[in-house]
């Protein structure tokens, strides 16, 4: 740092240096730091902006540098405040002189600016193989529980029958929306902002084609004041990763409330339970607990970076160092997440009587009394309110629906007719038969789709 | 709403028709409801579950109940809790019975994500029409000042000159990442949700693909429960427009700051500018600073949605009604937004002197001596620590850094030469020639290839 | 507004005029706003600043046009920029010149700064009172239920038995603490602002005493500059309904656990309840599902005004403009939550039996047994650790504890006595008695004090 | 752990365990954990529920514990899944069975709550220590520029002439605000919540008030179930923390702008500012800029621990883990910049002349003039509007207001008289002499009373 100050005549006091220091996490750029000074070295040889031999040189001690890194024998002084400068300043210590040349038509604003690029691009790589991973559990509880019908909730109050393979695959199509939002962040995070230099770009004939390539990067960057001040990859990758943690936060419910004594649809395995200091019978979804309650880190991160970027002007700014610590915490909650809630799917055990028995009670059939109704011609208006009548009435007088004789059924409507006694929750679920529909023959093919998805997937497509 | 409670002996509490009643906003979705209402019904008739001659009387008067509410003639009754009922009220008194066919195999659970879906598909064509706008604004700026050098900041502390038509285009590379999530979202929204019924889809025989191409939708939804349930689309519209206002609180910042007596860059066209009730002499950027506080309400928007969907059940729950008013808000925020900022923008004077003489104060040329230097054979390091100590001598000479001899220069350095002393603010801008830079020649082409990404969107891509 | 534009060549822009515009909401403050300026007028006059009778004219025609708004017979004209100079300039109207004396030795900024905090101390004393009122809902429903045993819960999971009344007067204290709060920031509202002028105090010999004691506040600002920049008590609102409505959001989280088919420990009454446009049979807690899903927006709305605030510089700045909306929509979003609350508290059905069922499964007295063995001597770690393989037993066995027989106690701990098996869910709650358990003689205990805080705050404390 | 699992077959998978263990974070809690267990096993002793002598024993060796984690011999195992079943499992080994008597009586759900309410207790004495120590910075400089006069600003425009020690004096009170709230939110952490148990209190005859004095707790918990699942004193913190860091930024905000060049009203102490890698001209405001982006990081935690309590159902669930990283990471960004602000503030080199030149320009003293013509009997509208038309006549001239002459003043009004050209700055200061306002008489009693509120705090007040 000392170089860095060298217009100064006082050291920077003390709690300034602990306050302004990043260096405590973002050491953990240092592979992607490390990559792309290497990038940048050779395409100054490359362009003779620097001889080829101390390119050699510089990148040999730049590779022993990561290794000392990996091993834990390398040792982050407080007082170098960033990676940049604990590795180049170590660079120094390695090759003299030499390491000087490094900083050649770059600057830590776009250094870092490339560095955050290149590990978002690693974490939306993670982050949909994940997401596939889940998707693949959802789909295969679904297929194995293929048959077994549960109460289907609207207000959590009981509504229609469906099946709970219908249901599991709700959540197959909010995790698909979820990867597409991450392969799309992924197109404008992919893009290579070295050659911005400090804002204004750089004074050298440099080769920035060159290094995107070298770093597998498909574009570069513009506009090089922009390229320095824009975070909006990263406040998508937040943003995705809330409405991710938000579907999460909807399932973690639902295992929560099946776990419930009350409901009873699942049993957790033990090995995705916990238990309870003081009362030994507990067997808690503490999994799906936490889960519930990290979405709201997402969500805090979110509102931290746009809080951050709001109103500042052109170019870099100090504030945007405020990135980091936001996309590391939401990467480090979402991706075990995702983790975690793949085996406590996979590993869920289903209590199909459970189920099924709820499934059996409450009017649930009401609807398909009125669409029996609406089939023998009543308009559909009429048939519900007829229909809610007749729920009143075996309210009142303490009945199952399919208790009640066929004429109190027509005290009702003339139009019942002794076939309206047969309506199950079976014929109801199979009567939805309809593209996005409850029928078995629609999920079935649902199935198969969500298969074949994840296994385009599986090849690379998102 | 009276035949939905025909199943309950009480009617509502008085304050819970109020507190349960979407009426007073979302009658703002009329005409896509009534759009959506037509489908169905001609669907309806072709796939023969209601006669065809009932759906023209109802599709006939539904027309007509559009044409009252346009005109103003419509009474939006209060104990009608939304404008689902308050439009089949309506179409009951025109057509007796016949109305209480419209409802057939639907529910108003897929009946508003039809709505919500059509209102945000128009909000972000609208949207991107205007960002379009803006962009245009921009970029006219920029070409009509093409030669006019201001400073650049970092830390809003003068750093190397730049051509202000540079940091013009900054913001036009922001809208236009705007522009393209805005596109992204619509893929999503795009998606037609009716047939999913109440959560489990219907029981009868509709065409859901005929009711998609009637509306203009490329797809229909995959999973009912998912369908009722899901508000993804509104959350990325929300999320988009949180990032695209913190774009304008950006530039509303620097047209705050430019407009200050100090720095004095621009100055408002008195029709985009406000006074004071008791200070006569001022002229107050309002509108930008309007924009700037602005983005707050989209945050909030956006966390309102997010924290409402935190931990649902699934499907459908009443707390989903809290998605219009947020969605409004951020539009109704966004969409003048952008407008009033393409006639600020376009309006804006120029005052070029002071941005010149601003961009030739303040050793703004100290990189280019560093760099100067470099050229000469020294490593960057070392030429950044002679330049470092010149600056430190020439400020406490109190002397600006061409009023400094060569014999001074060489002090610091045998390599600085003669042609040291003629780098300028125009030699230091033309240097950064490199793609993305500040050049004058890759401004051109920056503004060259903007006019042709407009031209290109005005045909319709994004 | 003319008057304000004196300075400018051209009026403002159509859409600048609109987008700048705050006359479509803060016209809700016109009460405020002629309170204070009547105030004003009669220290304007007491400190012969204006003519005593100059005042009596402004006076006279200030009431009069209040009586035109509340009869709805004031014209708002869309060119007034907000009710400040909408009410100015039917002053002038009225008086002619004289109502150019009106704005003397005051600025709209510490105006409006006055307008907002009249309105806040309002909003508090209403929030208190309804506030007050559920905290009775509450206490009488546990007072009626007062020897319910319910299942206590932890992770939604069968915990311990405790004492309906117990678990409702956890939500006494709950809005105690919110009553304490919305009641200091009561004391920062409080803060008589005029007189700062537009940031730097008035130029005339004003009372600022007078005025503060003729609007009924106990403290005068002491900072004009902050004085007009300051919205902390705005935020301190803000800040006090979203752990109110947090708060709600938990007890509407209950409702609807509770209301489910599967739970069935209550009903709610018919008024409270909402029914389905397509299911006759349900009965919806739509109320507590629109209570949960508001907390959004008074998270939003915080989040929206402290991100308006953040980084704003001395003084006024237009900005500040956005306080309003945020306030009103979380008044407007807590008060007929609170409303709606009480009353269906109030009206709720306890279906005592299954609650005392569901207390009396799951193993819920397992803490008790290994108190009990703890009493006998043993460690507590090792009573847990024995009652644990207890209930692993009793579960494989699809026993019961009280099923099992002496002996089998006495397998796990010879420490198990005959009383052991008396262990009961009466006995277990009554062994709770300890300050703020849920030992029936606690809870009495709680239920008189809740009631005499309440009677307390009813004279007017907090 | 084990012991806690000794119901289930299976250990958690290893996921699991890193998913749910919370002692990477909470182990920061150890000291207010050992202390909670001291208290409680001494009144164990007291109530002879254990003996005197295992007592001694259990409070011996968990003293032993607190050294060992003072001096880092403490080994954290990563299958110990939160600080308390570390510590307690290390007093297993040290003591053998006597260990297990310490958790009698007590739940994690109670002693967690108890530890974050002793931390939390601490941070906010700590928080205001520091906010006195900035409060006293702004004091000092204020008084050491005592006559140094500034423009005033509205809309980052020149509005009225402040006396320097005025505007810094804002923020004094918005500091002094701070400190009552955290002072406030003291009242409601200051609870003691040991005796609740896992959430429906415990079956021991303990005393709570004991165990409240010992801990100096004013207050103990008055519902059980609340108090496990209460963190409304969390959520306090950290609204507090944000209000205060935005008050932070805004003075952070002006700091940045002063410094630039073309402000120059300040100058950073070398030991406040940083250098930058390519520019060596730079003198960055660093640290303030940080304090501007970090509010972002008060505002999202604020908003994670929100929305993660939203919706919870009573009592204790795992959610509330999520408490703890919120909390300290707004200490931890709160109390550093409190404590750099100070130093920065008071190592500000103030540029008096700068300040006062940039007071005399842009017709700053307009407001002046009207109330002059106030004062010689025209009404205030009327001269507002003559000032304008005087400033236009000025602009247009290009002349200051100082530079026209008595018969070009009296073209706009009779009025205008010699004694109108001698206001100025200082005449305008100096004018504005009531509470509250900025001429040098108040300022200095402003100054007086803010170093008694000073003075006061120190021995012990808020």
């Amino acid at each position: 740092m000392s170089h860095i100050r060298s217009r100064f005549n006082a050291p920077a006091a003390k709690p300034v240096v602990e306050y302004t220091s990043s260096l405590p996490f973002d050491k953990r750029l240092y592979r992607h730091d490390i990559a792309g000074s290497i990038a940048h070295t050779k395409m100054l040889a490359k362009q003779a902006i620097i001889p080829q031999q101390d390119a050699n040189t510089i990148i040999k001690y730049l590779t022993s540098i990561a290794g000392e890194i990996e091993q834990g024998k390398f040792e982050f002084k407080a007082e170098l405040e960033d990676i940049h400068m604990a590795i180049e300043s170590r660079l120094f210590e390695l090759t003299g002189e030499i390491a000087g040349k490094l900083h050649t038509a770059r600057s830590r604003n776009d250094q870092v600016a490339l560095d955050m690029r290149l590990f978002t691009k690693e974490a939306i790589s993670e982050t949909v193989v994940r997401l596939r991973f889940l998707q693949q559990s959802l789909v295969e509880l679904a297929e194995e529980n293929k048959d077994v019908v549960m109460p289907g909730y609207t207000h959590l109050q009981t509504a229609q029958p469906v099946l709970f393979a219908h249901h599991l695959l709700a959540y197959f199509e909010m995790f698909q929306r979820d990867a597409e939002r991450f392969g799309e962040a992924l197109k404008r995070t992919d893009v290579m902002p070295l050659g911005s230099g400090a804002l204004a770009g750089v004074a050298y004939d440099i080769d920035r084609d060159f290094v995107a390539r070298e770093l597998g990067f498909s574009q570069i960057s513009r506009n090089s004041m922009d390229a320095v001040s824009d975070r909006d990859f990263v406040i998508e990758y937040l943003a995705a990763a809330s409405i991710c943690m938000m579907h999460l936060s909807r399932l973690a419910e639902e295992v929560i409330i099946w776990s419930s004594a009350e409901f009873g649809f699942i049993e957790l395995d033990d090995a995705y339970a916990t238990g309870s200091s003081i009362m030994p019978q507990k067997k808690n979804p503490d999994v799906a607990e936490l889960a519930r309650g990290r979405v709201g880190r997402t969500y805090g991160n979110l509102i931290a970076l746009l809080t951050t970027m709001k109103a500042l002007p052109l170019s870099y700014n100090r504030d945007l160092q405020e990135d980091k610590e936001a996309l590391f915490d939401s990467v480090d909650t979402l991706l075990p997440s995702l983790e975690v809630f793949s085996g406590m799917i996979s590993s869920l055990k289903i209590k199909k009587e459970n189920m099924e028995r709820a499934a059996s009670r409450d009017y649930i059939l009401a609807t398909d009394l009125a669409d029996y109704l609406v089939s023998r011609g009543e308009t559909f208006r009429n048939a519900h309110g007829i229909t809610a009548r007749l729920v009143s009435y075996a309210a009142e007088t303490g009945k199952a629906l399919n208790r009640l004789s066929l004429s109190e059924y027509k005290r009702f409507s003339p139009l019942f007719n002794k076939d309206a006694l047969a309506i199950s929750k079976s014929s109801s679920v199979a009567a939805r038969n309809i593209a996005g529909g409850t029928a078995p023959q629609q999920v079935e093919k649902a199935i198969d789709r969500a298969k074949e998805m994840i296994g385009k997937s599986n090849k690379g497509g998102f």
